[in-house]
């Protein structure tokens, strides 16, 4: 699988009276961490909604472990990559490292989403690309899906 | 003017690790207490957005002075009134108060907002509605808005 | 169990571009949902904190099942109980409900934490104190801990 | 004046229903930029808290103005200077550029702030350090301030 990694520093913002992350913002991070590892696929996310008509991919589960608290001004690296495929869902693994060591992993369950056909504003789940899925799968991230 | 109050507890979540809110969570404050403020022309923001075919109150400026800090687990009292009304804006003032005393104060400077009729997702700026302006500028809270 | 009810409007603040709540801002309910139950023992988080020396109950796992979405303007309530107690460690389970259905549910597991006696600025699991468990585990909420 | 300037892609979690950025996600921009602007120095925030004894920089006043919005994927530049220095506060300023046409610009009044010698939880603010001055006021950026 293609791992997507990116380093970031802790936020002043992100952190709580006790001085560590506010958890709830580390699943921002997942997000967003999910945005850019879906972005290996050549894609952006626009281009993405535009090419195969999704509206998004919606979480349906999430979970998460905290092994250390992270703190203002820690350089963590945020490592993400597709661990199951389904039809029309998958789940993204994501883990927090600082200096090297875990600090917490987690989940995102996400479904491949497009306007559903019949009822305004409801979606409805479509299976994902196959290019998508063999995009994302290679290891080293040289098969980008083509734009059109 | 109508004033509408809100108490509220501070929450961990809006906490800093100097143990303080941090100060952009009182614009959420802000935003979130206008919508209040509005309600209580007897319309929900939907009903609003629906009624008057606008697509919200963008706004335009902001401005806030902070002579206290609020800490997790103060309660607060917010004070929110339409300080200015122009033809097609208007500006909520914002009062946030800890045990009677000024924490802060602030200010939102708002359009009303319609679609723009030619340009697809713009906006463009539409007077406000009489019997709004005359539902808010009713300091006893008595000339809601009839839904129809 | 003793479950506390809160009823909540979805504001502005939490939704995101699809229209529909951001998934972090659930676990930011989650957050305040809790130190709510927690009050029922009769303490503010600050007594608790000062009557039991702990710094506060960190998260170390979390998960959360999303039915179906909730939207701006939606009324919501949060059901929140201990569903388990161990002796360092408790998890609380949240569900929301829109309409009286099911929009999703959750849990967060926690740790009683005090200072750690010889490491600076780190933490070190206590016992549960027994008539938290007792206050928090009679379903009449009659059991209020006393401040002394 | 020293200007930092930094590369944004807008996320997900910062926009709202209408598509665009909610406003006090930009405050929170500023703020992480004004962190970023003061590691111009040389000094990280640890760093600069420990080397001058301050317990942060609060702010004591903030303003923005919005000119046109941004959305979710748009790649953003943000600018940051400190425009005004007084004895023991000083204004940040920050332009943020989209397609190099200004989106929006705002300012943060700050106070260099220390522990106060007698009320505990109190803070005083102290004279800005003259080195800390020079190293921001130094277009080349090339003056930082010796960590001890």
């Amino acid at each position: 699988m293609l791992v997507n990694r990116r380093t970031l520093r802790i936020e002043w913002a992100q952190c709580d009276p006790a001085g560590i992350v506010f958890y709830p913002q580390y699943l921002i991070i997942f997000d967003t961490s999910t945005g850019w590892l879906f972005e290996r696929t050549g894609l952006s996310p626009s281009a993405m909604r535009k090419k195969y008509g999704i509206v998004g991919m919606p979480v349906v589960e999430v979970g998460a472990q905290f092994v250390q608290p992270c703190r203002f001004d820690d350089e963590v690296v945020v490592e993400s990559h597709v661990g199951e495929w389904g039809r029309s869902s998958f789940t993204v693994r994501h883990r927090i490292l600082k200096s090297g060591d875990l600090a917490l992993d987690g989940f995102e369950k996400r479904v491949w989403a497009g306007q559903h056909p019949e009822r305004e504003g409801a979606i409805k789940a479509q299976a994902v690309p196959g290019e998508i899925v063999a995009s994302l799968s290679d290891a080293t991230g040289k098969t980008p899906v083509a734009l059109d």
